[in-house]
């Protein structure tokens, strides 16, 4: 199985996992106990929280509360900022910030939605016109889950506040945690960070938090996570989690180095061929190489890959209940392209050989498709 | 180690875990992604869903939704239902439902609170005093997880619906799930369960939903869980909450058998001595004994106990910031009572000679405590 689809969820890293499962068997106190073996599994989950915020922002001025995945930090953020007035975001969003904004209209409290450029980054200029000094809350994604466009989110960050300094900026960064060289800025306020997408387990995920915002805890109960989020932290999660990132993070320039040699590699493969229309820009993630084939259908594609053992993504797989990408049709495209989106994602496991054989794969598969063959 | 801290959390069951962990390797996709390998996935959660609802409910007559918690499960429930007038608990809530109450203040929802018997049941003409036509919501938990006092749920919703059909009910079946033999009578909307309190992993929980029963989601995005709770399912924690309840519910009535003698052996030993002061009713709930020791400090207590190799819990270890527990204060006791609880509560896998090492501990560290050796 040559895996592609790691922009969806990852294959848990081997090594983290095991060491996790051994502590946890170990160390399976509740947190809270106030006995040696709650205090062991609460210093375990303080050194995660520590290691896993350091490798992002400065520890100083961030702290991280632990989340059930990037979709509930995603919420946290905007639900606990975006209270009253008005709430800007950008059409690229992942449904879990969308559906979040959507939702807030039902609670008296408008939302503004950026158009795209065509590579799936927000339009700035416009994005800017609809903070105004009623602005609560601004959140941008960080990487495109779709695309893989790169939002430079300390530019918009700081021209947002340049525009009113009390606005709340929010971004999920789940496609770039991880993956993406960076650092947190100080003018973004909230981030959200996800394990599955890097290695971890599914089920954590957490909510970068500037120190000092006043947040409303979005679940009530024994006041776990600073009174931010309760109920018993899944600490099998969390330290995997850690052990997952350690495995990232150290070699985080490296790895995206060599994934966008591979993910150009791909490119030039499919590009020898007639059928292939790139969506994704040259400077967006190296994780992300979205195309598409117009006049082919991407699901029929890529279960035609599953059976040859290619896993591809289509649109984002969580709101793929729908026929076209909002956010690609976000982008400007018509049905033709928008039926036809290949998302091929990498992980730093990927070899070369895997990426050759791949795109070999999906030259066949839409030859086929096409009747070519 | 003697454990008897379960229920505040349990070991993994070795077992589930391994099969889990063996299984999410090679099944690492996403639920929604539109392939084979998600599929199969989505399949397996579809698997475990139906035997997890099928233990405790008719699942022609209900449906389970997935949450990270035993917490996120209560809180939904909570806000869904009470979104106006007013809503009705008991003062012997964890502090999941103790806390989402209070916050219903904040969102223009009355909170009212019935007391507590001497055990910790709730005063059932009290609560039922409280409901009027414009109760939305009543919730009353099951098992106490502070003094396992059983509260009659089937009977107290019964009255609640004759007095007010359209009032929901909601019940937090923590404690109760994989431990009390039972089945969720027609007149239970709600039902919170958990999967770390009968040996699964923490991170994840349920709850069990009345069908044609609306609620609104609790977290927005990708439409997981039928649109109630969006987020990547926690696939590993799921796997492991169905193989962890299948090797207890075919022996549940067995094992509360079972455990009932050994709390019965455990308070033999205690009572022997002048010390003891009994919480727990006779008919509570097998797996908890809460005794206090008026004088000492629980606190104190349970971190010698820890230091000979026996873990007993105090009060709830989601609330134990605060001094006294607020449950057993509600109970009626005063402050030399509530300095001095001890809770012990048990699991399938202790063992009689466990149980008897641990009395003679108990005893020796009051003993010690007293000064009396």
């Amino acid at each position: 199985m040559i895996y592609l689809d790691n922009a969806a969820t990852t294959a848990p890293a081997p090594q983290a996992l095991e060491r996790a499962v051994r502590e946890y068997r170990e160390y399976y106190f509740n947190p809270s106990a106030r006995y040696g073996g709650g205090f062991a599994v609460q210093k375990m989950i303080g050194e995660a929280r520590k290691q896993l915020l350091s490798a992002v922002a400065d520890p100083t001025a961030f702290e991280l509360i632990f989340t059930s995945c990037g979709t509930e930090a995603d919420n946290q953020a905007v639900f606990s900022v975006a209270r009253r007035w008005n709430a800007v975001t950008s059409a690229g969003e992942h449904a879990a910030v969308e559906r979040s904004f959507t939702e807030l209209k039902n609670r008296g409290v408008e939302p503004r939605f950026a158009p795209l450029e065509a590579d799936g980054r927000v339009n700035i200029d416009a994005l800017l016109d609809l903070v105004d000094e009623k602005t609560t809350l601004v959140s941008v994604v960080h990487v495109n889950n779709e695309t893989g466009a790169i939002n430079d989110i300390a530019e918009i960050a700081r021209r947002v506040k340049r525009k009113n300094p009390r606005t709340v900026f929010h971004s999920d960064g789940v496609q770039a945690y991880g993956k993406l060289p960076f650092r947190l800025p100080r003018e973004v306020d909230l981030y959200s960070i996800s394990a599955h997408k890097i290695g971890g387990l599914k089920g954590v995920g957490g909510l970068v938090k500037r120190k000092g915002l006043v947040l409303a805890p979005f679940i009530n109960g024994g006041g776990q996570e600073g009174g931010l989020r309760s109920g018993t932290e899944n600490v099998l999660g969390i330290l995997d989690f850690a052990y997952a990132a350690a495995e990232r993070f150290p070699r985080i320039a490296e790895n995206y180095e060599r994934i966008g040699a591979l993910r150009k590699r791909m490119w030039e493969r499919l590009r020898a061929e007639e059928y292939f229309y790139r969506i994704s820009a040259e400077n967006g993630s190296a994780y992300i190489l979205t195309v598409s084939v117009p006049g082919a259908r991407g699901e029929v594609l890529q279960r035609m890959l599953f059976d040859r053992g290619v896993c591809v993504g289509t649109g984002s797989a969580c709101s793929s209940k729908n026929r076209f990408s909002r956010v690609i049709a976000a982008c400007g495209y018509g049905e033709d392209v928008l039926d036809g989106v290949l998302r091929i994602s990498f992980s730093p496991e990927n070899t070369e050989e895997e990426i050759l054989q791949a795109a070999d794969a999906i030259v066949a598969v839409v030859k086929e498709f096409k009747g070519k063959v």
